[in-house]
């Protein structure tokens, strides 16, 4: 099994323990994904650049917490839709590569549609 | 190496080809970990949980793009900020079964600090 | 003067009595909106339409400082950009009509593109 | 009647005329709310500070008419919730005046718990 599905099946032994499969329905994951995400950014509010890879060392377990979090989420999401994430990821790569050609896209963060 | 560090190298090698690493910044990368979470949450406006229900199965592979958004990002993330995701969501795990135990947290969706 | 630059004027002193313009870049100020914005959000989270409703009522005063903070920083922003935020909303308020026709959009949650 | 209930009262007439009501339950305008927010974020994303004022006086247009979608789910929710938004939001710069005193706050973008 590979290492996302291990993952993913502790994710659900903690979730089944609790009897919580009843509240994760999409909408409520996908509003918590969003939550969690917002407390990674959270992290780095008001702070110039120079701050922001100061405070990324100096709090790296505490965002590593938060990290987690969206992980724990996506993952648990990705299971519960029948999406295989990894193969989802390594699908959109691809999709990635042909809307961002690096001929184009090279050291512009331009989105594709005005490349 | 395991799958989420074998994935993460592809997600560098792509960005390090279109020369990204530059806007890559930690509030840069946390901001689009925001916004993609958003349009997965998107998917679900509006919808009563059963509609939820049937989009996630009708619109199963434009919500496998968005979950790989997410999971491009907060791979990235954590490799630009040093920290080992698998592990820490194993941690993070061990932390939650503390804040939820079982007998105090099964079937109920309060927040720990109501339980 | 209308009410909503009444508003933003406390606004404006407040944040200059403290010397905060420096932090107020547009960017870090959409940020907040967005962080306060998922502040109102977790109030709902996990909840049924029932218990969204009685958590309305119950911590109404709660949720009344999450909206309070949305608009602290929207007023803000808006008037950063100097847009006259009054006016914007009775412009969309027509652009979206023509985008939603009622004949086409009654009773329907459809995005316009869908309708 | 102030300004934000009158353009609050447009925002329910356009609502109303389409039967929107039975969709705009709390928890779907919150995260409305969220939706749109992140809609102004989006216009900054990767951008330098110097790109980002650039950015706010070439597309003012574009982001007025995000911000006005901010407004309008704000204003709305608001009034759903019965909360009058105007003196929530007078209320809440007095508690922040408490929370972040100027002798202790000046020049500093702390959060109050760190002052």
């Amino acid at each position: 099994m590979g290492e996302i599905k291990t993952i993913t099946k502790k994710i659900k032994k903690f979730r089944d323990e609790r009897d919580w499969k009843q509240f994760h329905n999409h909408k409520d994951m996908a509003l918590s994904l969003v939550l969690e995400a917002t407390e990674v950014l959270e992290h780095f509010q008001w702070k110039s650049l120079e701050e922001v890879n100061k405070h990324g060392i100096l709090c790296k377990s505490d965002i590593a917490e938060e990290l987690a979090d969206v992980a724990i989420y996506l993952f648990e999401l990705a299971d519960n839709l029948e999406i295989n994430l990894s193969s989802a990821i390594e699908k959109k790569l691809i999709k990635n590569a042909n809307k961002y050609p690096v001929e184009k896209a090279k050291g512009t963060h331009s989105k594709y549609n005005y490349l």
